[in-house]
């Protein structure tokens, strides 16, 4: 079962990297670009076979290490 | 109107960070993950209202900035 979690700054936390896009955007002629924020997403090839339980076990993964919660949220997909 | 890039190593292209991840998961006790990618995704608020020109602009963004072609490979979403 694959699942995937994509990790973004919270809003409100700066995003010196999405900042930086959207600069070297503008400079290469992208007009237009109100805002960039940017995240990560991590594939998981998972063993599991139930969804409900898949979800269960990546969220406590994103917990305990994909996601620093304080500044970050992240979203759980099971594919 | 906004937009989602999610830019990954193409398959087949080695990924030290996704693998690195895979073994933190071991090491927390984490059971049967099988495989890791990692990649990263981008949120653009665009001032285009058009969503086929959005995506025609993102789209150039991509090849020109956001991704290295070579070895990645993206999707765009427009939201």
């Amino acid at each position: 079962m694959k699942a995937r979690v994509t990790v973004m700054l919270k809003s409100g936390v700066l995003d010196p990297q999405g900042e930086a896009v959207r600069h070297a955007l503008g400079s290469l002629g992208f007009q237009g670009v109100n805002g960039v924020r940017q995240g990560k997403v991590i594939e998981l090839d998972l063993a599991e076979a139930d969804p409900a339980k898949a979800e269960a076990e990546v969220k406590a993964m994103c917990d305990k290490l994909l996601a620093n919660t304080v500044i970050e949220s992240y979203r759980v997909e099971v594919l």
